[in-house]
Parts: structure tokens; sequence; C-alpha cells
């Protein structure tokens, strides 16, 4: 049995035919939907790529392992689901992006090198690398945003594109008709074709190098294949480039009751740069058919692989799940790009495919029991036959779902947000580790918790499905508010550093210390096992020197 | 500068002279409190022995480093108290206990040795061994408690002590008047002399150790000088057996109210062994004189050092900090031993004597504020001459109380208690997980949540200061309630396992992305400063390849 984990960035739930979109066809998600379960209630663990992935890849809340935005290290020695595979007898790959930055300053006090086994896995979040792109070379006057090698640019370059990033100059960019570079940066830009031939851009590469892994693999085998796309920049070769149009735009998922005296951290929030530039028609009717031609060629890219799993006899060995880091709001009230919790930024599309028989029962069904992003590394150990260490991983395998089975399930989801490095946080005057977001959604009620004494933000999904009404203005519906401050007091308590003794540790350490002589339960014997007051320690005591 | 760090385990608030005990005279205690500053209101992190310390050593909750009970091993490269004061210049050395059990599984994962010296630190809980012995040799049928080699046995042993174990048949025994061993696990004995010469007893061992360690030793160091004493067993050398009698050991301090409808956890604690046993008044009266001697032998080798250090010229150029890990119920509130939250058991000594002048405005004066065992990493941290890392450490620096200022501080404690391998988690019914306790206590009210679906506990220690009344019963109280739930609500969300960002690496990294070509934000380049939509990636295009 395989896994082939695939990772969208940034696809929004709802830019997939099978989830409902008007528009944009995906027969290939589709199928891998009609033959698995689609879930259809998926959140992630915070709407920003680094510290979503890291709780993808660990099955853990960004505030337990710590690395709670971009940039910011997940420190050595936090487990991760390629650790938790390998004990199970399956090997744990990566084709693609992560996100991960190691934590260097801990791996040099630990003795870590790089070049070695375990620091590479250290280094890169517990996969074995088959490559690594996170396909974001942004270059600038300080240089290259990532400093790591870029296979993706390497293999650009080998087949003539020219120059030291043709990432930017060609794959993320257009000509203007003078000829002229036209920057894929530029939303202006976006319904350019990009300069590259398709079959070069940046997921069929990322494709091809998922078909050589599998060719060589010996399983049973996880691949994490982590695409960039449809992750911004903005553009796509040709033929993707104008397959959509202003037509297949939808209209803006906003209201003037979002702007009427916001909350102040959603108001910075709206106040952003990139929350002008999406509010701008003109710019969602270039992006946003650039958007659904990315997502487009994703699922041909995806048909791709689907199509060499059938050919090589692997499509009912392998469990496929396909996925993506968070949304994007793409101009939804009045917001653009991800980092707070409406459900165009948090909810993710969530397929998954069960291998075997045991999920025939559940082909073609969705499910809508509030799943969280941290259940896949849960459901993972499950179906590579391994037990799940529930004392380390905080999600829960879906396995029971895929089966048909109706577990007990959780009451809440979480999602949270550090926006300490962004400019809301200057703008609010508050100190990094006060520029915190958390949210509890309960399947109808929404609560959003800030740090830094500001009131929360309460939404109704029922009543108000689109999230425009902020019920907690004005002080009310306290008692929903109190009801979701409670759940979430239960929750920041609860276990999540105990990682070096499972349930099952404990159970089998109870007792022990007695028969081990420790026993200060006696006042003259009669309290314990006589065996226990037996002199277990050799010859008899020799005369009293003490006093001797 | 030097810091000598000194804990005696199992050590109550208040039985010394100068925290006002009736009969226990502490000339030496008191002397540091008269040169120092004591803290009236200071508290661990939880009332068991091992998970203390590990709070202790790291500056941080024990949900936030894990180790959470005895024996729960403290996880590969969680940061010590080592770690932040030799990156500050200073030396941090080990003589005595810290009930640190290494996380062999996680050194394993990493390759990390024990005979390396980053191993060994990893295994030490960050400090360097003068000698290590947690003073716990018990053996029974299973074998000893404790399968590390004992320094302080070897030590008996080389002084003619026989047998595998003169600990416990010397050391932490007595004789019968037929010559057989009477064992100091039994509290029938505890008015027996020990049967070992005082100067070989484990406080004078543990004291020339530390003098040997200070006459090797190059400033700037830290000693944690750890005694077992006054820990159980109760059982103490001559003449400190029989200096304090029934006459000495002050009334329980006990209710019956204590036993009507107790909260179930309480009443779990309330018929255990223990309890039962230190329920009993000649139990009371056989224990507690050994353990008054106990406490008087600890003072008279604390004189010891102080003379040592005055001799040597170093008394002004070294912070003394008298501590513990715990109180001893010592049959008050009908329990015995700690484990719980009263202040018999969650409040500890603290005198912390500054060096230099920069704590003479203080000297001899005591501190109110709401102290956590946490505080003394950040403390030392401070003293050490480094700044505190409070991205990591989650305890304040007390320095500023010892200059005489007033900060702004903590508005409650918090004390955790994990019983999930205990027998009243079994007797309740829980799983592991679930046998958890918090308080809170906020210099008045303090209040005990327990896990598992109970109600909590209420004490107002203003008009209760003995805590018999528990206001929780009956819904009582429910605003008080509510408000420190929101205090643990707002702890249970504290930022504690980011660890690889300070506060100031946050800062610094701000605005660094769009310098590095990431500009998500534009239409047309109006949006940005003009250098950073300049072409800085090396050669102009090349020819449009994708449509060519």
């Amino acid at each position: 049995m395989n896994i082939l984990f695939i990772m969208y960035d940034q696809l929004r739930f709802d830019y997939l035919s099978c989830a409902g979109h008007p528009h944009l066809h995906t027969p290939n998600f589709d199928r891998v939907a009609a033959q698995g379960m689609r879930f259809t209630n998926a959140y992630v663990q915070s709407p920003i790529c680094g510290a979503s992935r890291m709780s993808f890849y660990t099955g853990r809340y960004t505030s337990s392992h710590g690395a709670q935005w971009n940039g910011f290290p997940l420190r050595v020695g936090e487990h991760t689901m390629g650790d938790h595979l390998r004990k199970a007898g399956m090997d744990c790959w990566l084709i693609g992006k992560t996100h991960m930055a190691a934590d260097a300053d801990g791996m040099a006090r630990l003795g870590l090198e790089r070049d070695s086994l375990i620091g590479a896995r250290q280094a890169e979040c517990g996969f074995d690398s088959w490559v690594r792109d996170d396909g974001l070379w942004g270059y600038g006057p300080d240089g290259f945003y990532d400093s790591k090698r870029s296979p993706y640019n390497e293999y650009l370059r080998a087949q003539g594109y020219e120059g030291d990033n043709p990432w930017a100059d060609f794959a993320n960019s257009g000509v203007e008709d003078d000829g002229d570079m036209a920057s894929g940066w530029m939303i202006k830009n976006a319904d350019k074709p990009a300069n590259i031939a398709e079959e070069h851009s940046e997921t069929p590469w990322l494709t091809t190098k998922t078909i050589e892994f599998i060719d060589q693999a010996t399983a049973p085998w996880c691949a994490h294949v982590s695409y960039i796309k449809p992750h911004w920049p903005y553009i796509v070769p040709a033929p993707y480039h104008d397959m959509y149009g202003a037509n297949h735009v939808p209209a803006p998922l906003r209201h003037d009751a979002e702007l009427d005296d916001p909350h102040p951290v959603l108001k910075s929030y709206q106040n952003s740069k990139i929350a002008t530039l999406f509010s701008r028609e003109d710019a969602r009717q270039k992006a946003i058919p650039a958007y659904m031609g990315l997502i487009k060629q994703c699922d041909d890219q995806l048909g791709r692989l689907l199509e060499h799993l059938e050919n090589t006899g692997q499509m009912d060995s392998t469990m496929i799940v396909l996925t993506s880091d968070h949304g994007d709001y793409l101009g939804d009230h009045w917001l653009g790009e991800k980092d707070f919790f409406h459900e165009a930024s948090v909810k993710i599309p969530m397929i998954v495919m069960g291998p075997r028989v045991t999920a025939d029962g559940t082909r073609g069904t969705t499910c809508d029991a509030l799943v969280e992003s941290i259940d896949l590394t849960a459901t993972f150990i499950e179906a590579a036959g391994g037990t799940v260490p529930d004392h380390i991983v905080e999600g829960r395998s879906l396995m029971p779902w895929l089966r048909g089975e109706n577990p007990d399930w959780r009451d809440y989801v979480i999602s949270e947000y550090d926006y300490s490095a962004r400019e809301q946080c200057v703008q609010l005057g508050l100190e990094p580790r006060d520029a915190r977001l958390f949210m509890i959604f309960d399947g109808r009620f929404k609560m959003i918790h800030a740090e830094g004494g500001f009131r929360p933000i309460l939404f109704d999904l029922e009543t108000d499905p689109d999230e425009f009404h902020d019920l907690a203005k004005g002080n009310s519906h306290q008692a929903e508010i109190d009801r979701l401050y409670s759940h979430l007091g239960q929750w920041g308590r609860r276990l999540s550093q105990r990682v070096t003794k499972s349930e099952q540790d404990i159970k089998d350490m109870r007792g022990k210390s007695g028969r081990k002589g420790i026993l200060p339960v006696m006042y003259d014997g009669s309290e314990v096992p006589a065996e226990l007051t037996q002199k277990y320690r050799g010859p008899a005591p020799a005369k009293n020197k003490g006093t001797a």
C-alpha cells in the first residue's frame, strides 16, 4: 500500500467542479472524489503556508509545534509524519514544496549536520527529499527570498531558459507587446500567457518528477507531492491563460456590513495593500481567470498521474489524497490572499480515495464531519498499519469515516494565526506575542479570539453562511461566546507536550515503584504485602556504626 | 559572580524559624533571609519532585516542557537553565538530585550518545554533573527504583558500611533493640537514630561535595546544590533524632468540613494510603520530629557552607538561593506527602540573597509578590548578565524586586498536576490524559480545575486562610469561578512553543520579503517603491519560447 499525498498551494475549497464551482471543470479531481470520499468541512490549523504545512506534517496544532508563521523554524526533535511512517515500515518522500525552515540553532546545539541522514531529515521536516523546491524564487535588492538551490530553475536552464532566475523571467512572466518582460507579480499581466512552453512550467515539471519517483519506488511508500500552484504569481502558460474570462469570475462575496465598524484586527487586514488590490474589480478580473487556469492545469496534470497509476497497475494499492494548505480570498470579504478565518481562506478541499475494499462502501460520498488538517498524519499512520501515538499526534484518523463507520468525533475545529511579523501587528501597536488569533468553529458558530485585549468576532454560519455579520458587535450573543470560550479554554489545556510517554506507557508504569522499594506509606509494614517489606538489600546490617 | 542555587527536597515553606515556625530554629536559613529577600508567596509549577524540578531547570510550565510527572523524560532539545547560563558565559553544575529522566528514545532518534558532551547535558537536564545522586535507593522484589549508579552508596561502602545498599541499611534505617534492622520506610521507626555516623549521612556528604566543587571552580559559576532531605524516609542520625518530640508537633491543620462531600479527586487523595497514615496522630508524632531533625541538620550544613564562603572571601560575590521543590502535608487537610494544591504542598520557601550592592536596599525584607519557581531561571540569566529569552523562558526575573523596584507583575500563579500514573486515576475511571489538575491562585482566590468533567474547587484565602471550605460546592461563587477560568483560558493560550524565534527576531524580519522580490500586492507596480520592481534578475528575458 502506498500513499500519494498531493497538496496544491492556496487552492480554495470551492474552486473544483465536484465542490460546485459553476465554471471550472476539474474532471480528474472529480474522478478521485467519485472513487473516494470528499470531506466538506476540512480546515487548516493556520491559514498561512508555513504554519499550516508544519501542522500537516506533524499532526499537531501550530501552538503545539511552535512554527507559527512562515520562516519560523520547526524546532529540532519535533516528531513528523515521516518519523511515524518510517516506524510503521513506510518510507516518506518529499516531491516539491514544504516551506520548512530548519532549526539551524537547535541543530548546532545538538551537533547535528545537515549532510547526515538524521540531520537532513531534521532539516526537511522528516521527509526524505526526492526533490525540494518551494517555488518562490523572488529576487530583489536584498537578493533571493529563498536561499536554497532551486531544482526547478536548474531544470529551466537545462532546457535553455536563460538567466539567473528563469522561474521569474519565464515561468512567471509574460511578454509585453514591445517584447519587454511582463512580470507575473503585477496583476495587470495576469491575462498574458507565461513566457514558457506549457510542458516546462512548474506543474508539469513536478508531475514528471513524481512519475520518476513512482517508477523507481519500492512499496510501501508515502510521497508528498506538493505543488506550488495555483499560488501566486497569478500567471499561467498557454493554453490555460485564456480558458477563462470575466464572465467566469464570480461576484465577490462581500457586504457593506463588513466595513461598518469592523473588528480592529479585521479592519487592519481590510486596509492592507493586498486587500485594497483585490477590492478592485479590474484586479479580480485579471487574477481570477489566471487562478482558474492554474487549477485547470493542475487538474490535467492530476490526470497524467492517475493515468500513470492505472497503466502501472498501482491504482488499487494507492491511497490518494488531494488537499491544500489554505484558500485564497480573491476579493471576498474585502480581502486578498489568506491570513484570516473566513471559509474562503481557512477551509480546504480534502478528498481521500482510500485503497482496497475497506473504502468501497463510501466511494463517491461526502462527509461533513469537522476535519482538521492534522488528521492526515493520523490517517496515514493507520493506513500504514501503525498505531497513532495520540500523546504526540493531535489529529485523528479519518479511516473510520472511509470505512463507513460513525465514530465519536470532535465538537469543534481550531485554527490559529500569528501575525507578529505582519504590518497589522505594528499598526495595532502590539508586541509580537500578542499578535495571535484563534478561531474556534463548532459547525455552526465561528468565533475568532484575538489576544491583546480585543473583543471576539462571532459568525453564525447557519443564519449567515456568507459570514457577513459579526454578531459579537455590541456585546451581543454573550452566551454563545461564553460557550465557545469554554471550549477554547479546554483546548488550551490540551495535553500536547508530554511526547515522551504514551497513554499505554503510563498505564504500564503504575504501581511499579512499590515493588522497587519505594514505600512511604507504612507505619509498621502491615499496609503493604509482606514481600515488599522483606530485606531485599543484601547482607544483614552491620553493627550500628553511628553510635559505636 | 557565582550562584549557589540550593534546593531542599520536600521542605515546607513554614518549617523555618524565619517563616514563623514556633519550635524549629534555623539560624542559617534566617541569616540568608536577613541578608537577602524572602519571597512569601512562592509556588511550584507542580507539587511533585520530577515535574517541579523540570520547571525550575527549564523556566517553563510543566505542560510546556511536557515532563509532567516523575519519570516522564524531559524531551531532547528542551532548553535548560544550563543552556541559557552557558550562553551568558556562566557554567552550570549539578551537585545532588535532579530527578531527571533522559529522553533515551529521543536521543537515539537524533543519534546522541550519553558519553558525548552534548549527549551528557541532554541526559542531565542541561547540567554538567559534579555529582548526581537522586537519593532514592529503594530496592524491592523488582530491583532498584533508580537504575543509575549511586555515588552516595559508593561513598558509604568506602567508609566501611556493608552491603549492596548502605543508603537503605544504614543512612535510612535504625536498629531494633534486638539488633535487627529497623527500616526508615516504617514510620514507627522514625524516632530511632539512623544507624550511621552523622558526618556520613546524606546532607553532610553533599555539603562536603559542594565545598570540594567550590574550591576548584573558576568564576563565574552556577552550582545547583540539591539535597534529598528532608524528603522521606523520615529518619535522621543522632543527635538530630531526638531534638524534637511530641510537644513540638503542631496540631494538624484540618477540619471536618473537608470530609463533608469533598470534591471527587480530593476524596480519592484523602482515601490514599499515605493520607490514611498521616491522619493517624501516632504517625505524625513519629514522623514530624524526624522531619524537623532533618531540617535542623540541613540548617547546620548550610552553616558550614556559609562559613566556607566567608572563609574563602566569596560571600559578597555569590548569590545564594534557598528553596524547595514542594512541601509536605504531614497530615494537614487529612493528607500526606504532596501532590495537591493546599499551601502546605504547593507553596515553597524562596530566599534569595542577591550579591553586590544592587540588593543592599532590600536586605532582610520580605516580598509578597506572586512568585513561581520558573522565575529562578530568568533571575539567574539576568544575574549572569544575559538577556532572558522570553520566547522560551516563561518565568520572570526576580532581580527588580531585589533592587527594590516595583515591577508590573503577574496577576496569578499556575500550578499543575498530572496524576495519570497514580491510583487515583484508576479509581476515578479516567484515561491518563484526563487525570490532570490545574491550580490558579490570584493572591486571594485559589481555584483548582480538574479535567474529566468535574466541577472546580475554590478557596478564598482571605476569609479562609486555612483552606478548609470549598466554595465551589453547590455551584456557588460562579462569578469568581468564571473570572478565574477566564485567566486560566488566557494562560492556556500562552505562547510557549515558538522557541525558535524571539520577539526581537520577529521584529527584525518584518518587511524583508518585499526587498527579496515577494510582491503579491501589485496591480502595475505603482503600489511599491520603484526599486522593488526593477529587474534584479539578471539578463533580459529571452524570446518567448512558449509560443515560439
